[in-house]
């Protein structure tokens, strides 16, 4: 079971998110994707497994054949998580600058 | 500015959501931090580092004492990516199970 760290760091990087984009069009083979990044097989590989490994990628085998699918559901979990925070960054940017003013004017 | 790689390390962390979570409560001053996580000054410093350079996390100083607040506005970047894939935790899954069992029937 991926942890939210694991979702977290795989989406912290931009071509781990430009491959989740492509990705949003339909499953692709590992050649497909690694093509517009002018990235090796071995670059792709890497992004691909912490990809995998935190659920939002998932690979099936058919002989040397491999075709990721995205499978958005653990970005749920970030949505989850950021979600606490949304009465701050509306009800709590008063208060916010009013703190800084404050510490501004004492100084 | 901070990008949005920079917000998403910063939170992909626990200490460093639990930091966050801390700040919910309102402004501390570093020490408040350190103490229930535990945790040299120096390490907690080096988290609020990459949460200040997220700007989730704002200082003010008066003299030696640092106090620290929570700003929750970059997440809003980091809700809006995830917003993109909304639709494919929704739509997609009846196809992705699909595809999948269909792969599984041709092996």
């Amino acid at each position: 079971m991926p942890t939210l760290d694991d979702v977290l760091v795989a989406i912290a990087d931009p071509t781990r998110r430009a491959i989740l984009d492509r990705l949003t069009h339909g499953p692709a083979r590992v050649t497909d994707i690694a093509e517009p990044f002018n990235m090796s097989l071995a670059g792709v590989s890497k992004h691909l497994r912490m990809l995998e490994r935190a659920g939002l990628v998932r690979r099936a085998r058919r002989g040397r054949e491999h075709t990721l699918t995205l499978d958005a559901r653990p970005l749920r979990r970030v949505v989850r998580w950021t979600s606490r925070y949304e009465r701050f960054w509306n009800e709590r940017l008063d208060r916010l600058e009013a703190f800084f003013d404050q510490k501004g004017q004492s100084k």
